[in-house]
């Protein structure tokens, strides 16, 4: 139905005949010739009616609306000197038409398309129309790109795609679970899985050894911010690996997916940070690095101090810190009290941040007068303190500073648009992770990651003694720009380790048959040394697309309601439909 | 880990020191020597260990089992004269060990892996052990390759993979959904697609005018035969094409998915064939072009004849057709009860097959004595009868006598197990489809397709007149060996067309609106001319793969109950974690 896309033709080609088919982008009338710029998937290209070449065509080209679907036939004929458009690839020719076939008619649109549109309800109504728009149509056609550049590699690094089943099981000690009712079982229920995790292992128990899918992973939590109900993972499993194999796999997988996507080399390796270190310097296991701001002990600056605050800390075991945000003394009343705000929700115990401001020629604060001259000057040199700074301090536990100083952090970098513009990708691993934390509601040790995560073989000591919060997990996270993409760990695939494992968070042997029975079964029939990580392929992608939110990178999301304005799911199901799978509604309309 | 893969070693690596890991395949005692195949997801290497290499290892290698994972290190040595295994890779070597490493002891397994076992059920419950087989290794990884390759073709086509919503909304007209209680929305449901159709057909609407998927679809049907609640499907949609260019495009892909699977050159273009040949000669729109056995239409046969059955059957507008199944006059009483039988279930009226045996140089047959000597000479002719022939005789409405020569065709193909050893892969177009049925129950026209489907432009007159049975439509199936890989069609984008449809279906304003509201509105903003196709992929890999069930191409299937014996899905779940969904079960547990 076509001779060319519309992004093709050139100069070269002029003087040919040629038959386009797509979209009326826009139409306008100039004195009785009509200029229409026709789109399709790949671009544009100026078509001109003029009754001299096709009086009945060019009579019907007065009645073209927008988004008609037309077939042109015409020649490729050069612009006139002057109208040339040089940000299209198309922009020196134009096709004078001499056929015209109108393919479909278009109704006026809800709205137009070449205008960014705030209403994000109108556009998932009408989420085909929305998709129109040229920068929707690449971001789905990156995320394609960069998806089939991941299965590429991963094909080609010798790992097997494996489908694991959407009709699942309740995932132990997960998120909510969406449920199935299972018809030909009454009373029972499938449910979608969270991850495949149950499955990729026993893939490795079954000699897979290099295991991936692309898969749909399922939670039924509550939507606050930038969440869907089903996401996409890039789930990786293997056999006889070290933590140092799956590095390795994965920097070169999602150098080959940013390059084929944005064209740009990542440089490899990439830097690695303990999670101790990134709490400790950023205040996040998941540090963005594209500015600095970093969180500074002043141990050896008030170390000896007689201020009352910061010497019960230190005599508490705890810490003083500070981040010096250079030039942010201008911070208005308003952005300090949104600072205050945020810190107080981070757990600050008072009603605001202490600070020390560098402004002119002098230095504001409410605790300057509590320093010793050689406490301000060591405390200056150590923060470097400038013209124009402002450094807010806290004084408190290591984990709830760092906690704090890392909000206060990422805020600033906001207010002071750090990221603006930046086209850095800091890719980042953040490794030794905790193994256990203690859930300070229950009093239990739970695991960090999952009960399957091995202990670092140099810490097992540190579990007999009944260190927990020192043993470090063989996890790890790999980060971008602030974002966590993803993170996995090495496995525990020795029966006595699981015991162990299962032993220090209280999981009885009923709990764990109960639980876990399949898959314990299967680690008694020779199961490999074995790990994995899984990547969020929505955020990947939404990175990569420059976006701030994943419904720009999903061609039907639901809202933060879980719904689809454009099909209208969920929806109602009458009772009998209902009864047919065993179940009923419980839930009782509430009358208007 | 490892040094090597187990299938890698071969006479030029003697002398070399490797370090293998993986799975004891099975271990011997030779006098004191340990004799042990060690397998790897890749291939087997004889390890061998000897007292005077490393008394230690040796002796802790008579503890060896099957299935142990182990690790080793050794030298490379040839075989003794006499004992290579020219049936292996590896068979010229082996591994004469001077370490051996427990990785993770196997308990005794609860079936041995190198014999079949017929307890599919035993299978299924350890699903992991069963995949370690050769053989489920093979089909897994065998499914990824032409899974693989099928992506790439697309991706190369410039197809773009989109992912559609898995919580999404019911089918209209379709089979029984699976429904997903949404717990945002209470007393509303999500629905698992039977099939992305309505989303690709929006996607084309979108502009995005091509689209593939490799998508999970759902049904909740009663699981007889070879069905699976979830399968597999190759899904594509494309503006702006014809029919000739989808089936261009889908024998390409089709042929690259063999060609990687098997290394086998499909011929292309695959022979087509009308529906009405299909049914006119096989007696059955997919079939099986193997073997010939073909149905003949005898009309001139008998046209004359005064035989009461044959007459009223013309005269009632009917048709007298027969299959020679060569060679098969041997056929056992039972066979002929089967037969019987099965065209008893196909819709024969009375209770035997009329038959022609040519045996002992005479006819027998109940009918030959009503048969002229004219009308004999021409059967004979017609059928080409001779010494050791059957002949099968069905006469009544055209429709019915396809049906049932159809079933009897491949009834005695499998009977005489005519395509045993065979290694053709029959693919084949099966073209010009009726666009509508009349249900007998309801009176009313349904679409054998969908409502969306085009009719053939050629009959649309028809259409208009009221000739409804005679309508083409413009879909197609493709066919391998008797097995329907999928299908599609050309939708109609035109309102008018559109509208006509729905009327000739019944299908009210109203119920329109209900039913695909959605879609018709997207209808009204310029649709593309656009069309598609489905392929099942766990079908084509269970072809490919010479299986004759997908659940062995499925690496954890569910049983013919919906159960998954391994992981215990479907699952109960307590009363109060429904209440959250808003649902509860109305099933009743029988007491025992």
């Amino acid at each position: 139905m076509r001779s060319h896309h519309c992004n093709e033709l050139r100069s070269s080609h002029i003087g040919e005949t040629v038959t386009l088919i797509g979209w009326v982008n826009t139409v306008r009338d100039q004195g009785g010739v009509i200029f229409v710029d026709l789109r399709d998937r790949e671009g544009v290209t100026q078509v001109v009616f003029r009754s001299e070449e096709n009086a009945e065509a060019t009579k019907v080209s007065h009645k073209l609306r927008d988004e008609d679907v037309i077939q042109v036939v015409g020649r490729v004929a050069k612009r006139l000197e002057g109208t040339a458009n040089e940000k299209l690839g198309t922009g020196e020719i134009e096709i004078v038409a001499t056929e015209l076939n109108i393919v479909n008619k278009a109704d006026v649109l809800p709205f137009q398309l070449d205008k960014e549109l705030s209403n994000e309800d109108l556009r998932m109504k009408y989420r085909y129309l929305d998709l129109r728009r040229p920068r929707m149509n690449r971001n789905i056609r990156l995320r394609h790109t960069i998806t089939s550049a991941a299965r590429r590699y991963l094909d080609d690094a010798g790992f097997i795609e494996v489908e694991t089943p959407i009709l699942s099981n309740p995932t132990p000690e997960g998120a909510r679970d969406f449920l199935v009712p299972a018809r030909l079982n009454p009373g029972r229920f499938y449910a979608l899985p969270q991850a495949p995790q149950q499955f990729k292992q026993l893939l490795m128990v079954a000699g897979l050894e290099k295991y991936f899918q692309i898969a749909r992973c399922f939670r039924d939590e509550d939507l606050r911010a930038d969440r869907q109900p089903e996401f996409t993972q890039i789930d990786i499993e293997a056999s006889f690996v070290t933590q140092e194999d799956i590095i390795k796999l994965v920097e070169g997988l999602l150098g080959s997916m940013f390059k084929a996507g944005l064209g740009i080399e990542v440089p490899q390796p990439f830097p690695r940070m303990t999670y101790r270190e990134a709490m400790d310097r950023f205040g996040s296991d998941k540090p963005d690095t594209r500015y600095g701001n970093e969180i500074i002990d002043l141990a050896d600056v008030f170390g000896a101090t007689e201020f009352k605050i910061f010497r019960g800390t230190f005599d508490n075991g705890g810490v003083v810190r500070a981040i010096n945000a250079k030039g942010f003394a201008g911070v208005t009343t308003g952005q300090m009290n949104r600072l205050n705000e945020i810190a107080i929700q981070a757990g600050l115990p008072v009603k605001t941040l202490a600070f020390v401001k560098a402004e002119g020629g002098e230095f504001k604060s409410p605790l300057w007068k509590f320093f010793t001259d050689a406490e301000k000057e060591a405390l200056i040199a150590k923060l470097n303190i400038e013209e124009g700074d402002i450094v807010f301090f806290v004084a408190g536990s290591r984990d709830s500073v760092s906690t704090i100083l890392g909000r206060v952090r990422l805020e600033i970098a906001e207010m002071m648009e750090l990221t603006k513009g930046s086209t850095a990708y800091n890719f980042l691993w953040v490794v030794d992770f905790p193994l256990l934390a203690l859930d300070t509601e229950t009093g239990k040790w739970a695991a960090v990651h999952h009960p399957f995560t091995r202990p670092n073989t140099d810490d097992v000591p540190l579990m007999e003694g009944g260190r927990y919060e020192e043993v470090r997990a063989v996890a790890y996270d790999v980060v971008l720009n602030g974002y966590e993409l993803g993170g996995g760990s090495i496995r525990i695939h020795e029966k006595d380790l699981q015991a162990k494992m299962f032993e220090v968070l209280g999981i009885s042997p009923e709990e764990q048959q109960e639980k876990f029975s399949h898959i314990l079964d299967a680690f008694r029939f020779g199961a490999p040394p074995h790990g994995g990580l899984a990547l969020g392929l929505d955020r990947i992608a939404m990175l990569a697309a420059g976006e701030d939110s994943i419904r720009e990178v999903i061609a039907f999301p639901k809202n933060n309601k879980g719904a689809d304005l454009m099909s209208h799911s969920p929806c109602q199901v009458d009772f009998k439909t209902l009864r047919e799978i065993y179940i009923q509604s419980t839930y009782k309309e509430k009358k208007d």
